[in-house]
């Protein structure tokens, strides 16, 4: 898959990058992933359609391009200096992207897209980035005693944020502040040496 | 919606759900959502496209009763004796469910349905119901001293499942029997009296 080459931040071509990500978020709240033109993205970001297949490649390179630029935004690493606290901050702020409804088509658009082997390798590597991310917080919390030394990073995250996202996804339970710092102090209370251990991956 | 009228097991009527249920779930991880005709499902099932609008009503209520009747047949409510390996049980039922392809295909179709009204309403009560059908294990649990009695066991099952289905169906992280036991482990380990109290609905 063509890698978008570095544009300057602020030019010309930023605004395009803006509008395009733009011109595909609302494309997919609106339509999905099938509904998705890159024609139709391109009149809504007036824009060539070429310069988004020059740029892009593929409507599955543009949508992970988009999705990744709208998370990014959204979900920082915190550092507080309580790992709590730190992963209370971390936790709300993704209930809130994955609430948020532009968040909401694109996640859609990716579990659709398991049918799609290249639009599920992007979700997989979409998701590798985000734990990545996260994984010094986490190790923060080990430097500190307050997880075992051999927690798996990816496992307590993974631990914290699938019931927020299971919640939101499945029954639609509500997910509010007291629901999301209770996923954290379960995992920080339950993550113990043995059953951290020799777990997953 | 038009609810399905009872009909005699094993009968011709039994056999039409069956084959009807079938060609759903095959379109469906054939397809997806947005490419499963009524017609495509009546030519694969061999029945007529009138049968199916007279029993179904509509192209959601066919997937929403395809989805329960193949889940019901993959997760029971066991009752071992002991909570913590009645959880691990079920747990692993839910994981194998997530995983196995027709599953996959039906989540995914569900979440995709988030655009769709109806369908997304459909996904809730879907899960609604599978949420209450394990309570019984979570009361055990609470009766045994095994989760604090004011543990919400909706909130305690999310916090079971929900890493599981993240695992699978964001990162792809392995969820091996060690991943699940260490799922409920940790929750069993965490869920403490104050946590548990105060959260969610």
């Amino acid at each position: 898959m063509p890698i978008p080459p570095p544009h300057r931040p602020g030019g010309r071509s930023a605004r395009i990058t803006r509008a395009v990500h733009a011109a595909t978020v609302h494309a997919l709240t609106e339509h999905g992933l099938d509904g998705l033109s890159i024609e139709a993205v391109a009149a809504r970001a007036e824009v060539n359609k070429t310069t988004i297949y020059r740029r892009w490649g593929t409507r599955e390179a543009l949508v992970a391009d988009a999705l990744t630029a709208n998370t990014g935004r959204q979900v920082t690493v915190p550092d507080t200096g309580s790992s709590r606290e730190d992963l209370v901050v971390f936790a709300r702020q993704v209930r809130d992207a994955i609430l948020a409804p532009t968040s909401r088509a694109l996640m859609s658009a990716l579990s659709a897209g398991r049918h799609h082997r290249e639009l599920a390798e992007i979700g997989r590597r979409y998701w590798a980035d985000r734990l990545a991310a996260v994984r010094p917080l986490i190790e923060r919390a080990v430097q500190r005693g307050e997880l075992p030394a051999d927690a798996d990073p990816d496992v307590v995250v993974t631990r914290i944020v699938g019931p927020i996202w299971f919640a939101v996804s499945g029954p639609g339970l509500a997910v509010d502040d007291d629901f999301v710092a209770g996923c954290v102090d379960t995992v920080l209370a339950g993550t113990t040496s043995p059953a951290a251990g020799d777990q997953s991956r």
